[in-house]
């Protein structure tokens, strides 16, 4: 056993973010990082159980996992945890039918859901579907509700592409909230209901689970409020101040997806 | 003299909010309040000092003075205190060189001013230039500043047009305000400064000065901050539940700008 590696004992089961962890965004969708292909086969092979838990809305499951298969992974749709399901699960609870605001590529994930007559607005990253038009729309929807209801998929600040940075869904959350004078529900990490609901999936409880992210708030904050144990990977965007966060404190830091496996493995 | 009515004493100038006291904005520009015009008329004729005091950040000062004369209004540019001006001078006063996200129709103002290597960003009500491009270019001029400065032409959340409410320039602010983590500066009402720079233009201090307006914080709250008396109008968006504001309450109600001038003008 190696010393200080205390965190790695009696788990069961990985929840992995994936931008960042697996791979880093960026040109022709981007580049997987060092190892991680690797890691999860090894993850597999090993019995453990694995479940991608990631914030994600430009793009379906489906088109994601395909995205993530052709960079090396082998992932399955039902092994990744995405906001856009999880709004769909609170809609049909709570016989919501949403106004949606998000990308193209996201709109076949709310196919069976209700659209009509819309008494809340789904907000994602619409990315270029944020125009003038579309946030008034959806602005007129909730302030002609009588209990405005809106839903963010995350509420992340911004991001980085190829061509520069972008304002993230959180922005737009923030301009919504502000014009209706409501708070948003924010479904997607950190929110506590998300990481239990990828821990259902995962079929493992949260004190034999171990999250793996880069986001040292959203990701390890998050996780450890759930009751499980949390990595941050210097990968992605960590940064090193990251390390003297005044509130969340990773159970350990890992130098990539690879290391983290290594030491869990040795563990079983 | 009329009971009730010391308000009304030992005044020399007014300060004039326009839309919803002048006049209601909607189809074809708007359409005067009856008795507006000829109250206006009056304020002059009387030797009282007059000055319209406006967030108005959608077309330049010569072009809402053309429309409201175009309404019956005897109106100068010298007249009208708006935020674009005050924003130039603070431009001026501080090196500062603006990447300008606000309406076409307000760029002639800023004319004078430097904007190559833009060190801050102005934000109007930008209407149909607040696309999705327009939005992250300028969030991305500041998070690459050493030191972000966001100024604000308003903090309004929403106004209404004939084809239906439109989200204002606060709504934005709020999105950039989140994004870079950062507070806004704000030029126009409320603010203290733009009170004192309308009441420098109107030649007359406060403790004699009385502002009429219908928005029961950003006019009567912020003009009282400054040592004015302040009305609000029973038009415009006046609503009946701003007679119970938890914070702000006005030296006294009249039911329109002609019935202000009526008790003023008796008083003299």
């Amino acid at each position: 056993a190696m010393a200080g590696c205390g965190w790695a004992r009696a788990v069961r089961g990985l929840l992995l973010d994936v931008s960042g962890v697996l791979y880093d965004s960026g040109a022709d969708g981007g580049v997987p990082i060092a190892g991680s292909a690797e890691a999860v086969r090894r993850i597999k092979a090993s019995g453990l159980k694995l479940q991608l838990c990631t914030n994600e809305t430009q793009a379906t499951r489906e088109n994601f996992v395909r995205k993530l298969r052709a960079m090396g992974f082998d992932i399955s749709v039902a092994e990744v945890t995405a906001p856009a399901p999880a709004a769909c699960r609170l809609l049909k609870e709570r016989g919501l039918r949403p106004h949606l605001l998000v990308h193209d590529d996201l709109i076949p994930e709310f196919a069976e859901i209700d659209k009509t007559n819309p008494n809340c607005v789904v907000l994602g990253d619409a990315a270029e579907n944020f125009t003038y038009a579309n946030l008034n729309e959806a602005f007129r929807l909730l302030v002609g509700m009588e209990k405005p209801v809106l839903i963010s998929l995350g509420k992340g600040r911004y991001y980085k592409e190829t061509d520069g940075l972008k304002l993230d869904v959180g922005a737009y959350m923030k301009a919504l909230e502000y014009a209706c004078d409501i708070q948003a529900e924010v479904v997607g990490k950190p929110a506590k209901r998300f990481f239990e609901s990828a821990l259902a999936e995962l079929g493992v409880p949260p004190e034999q689970a171990i999250m793996i992210g880069d986001d040292i708030v959203s990701d390890v904050g998050g996780a450890q409020q759930c009751g499980m144990r949390a990595l941050q990977v210097r990968t992605g965007k960590y940064r090193p101040c990251d390390e003297n966060h005044p509130e969340v404190k990773p159970d350990a830091y890992v130098n990539n997806l690879a290391e983290a496996v290594d030491i869990i493995l040795q563990q079983l």
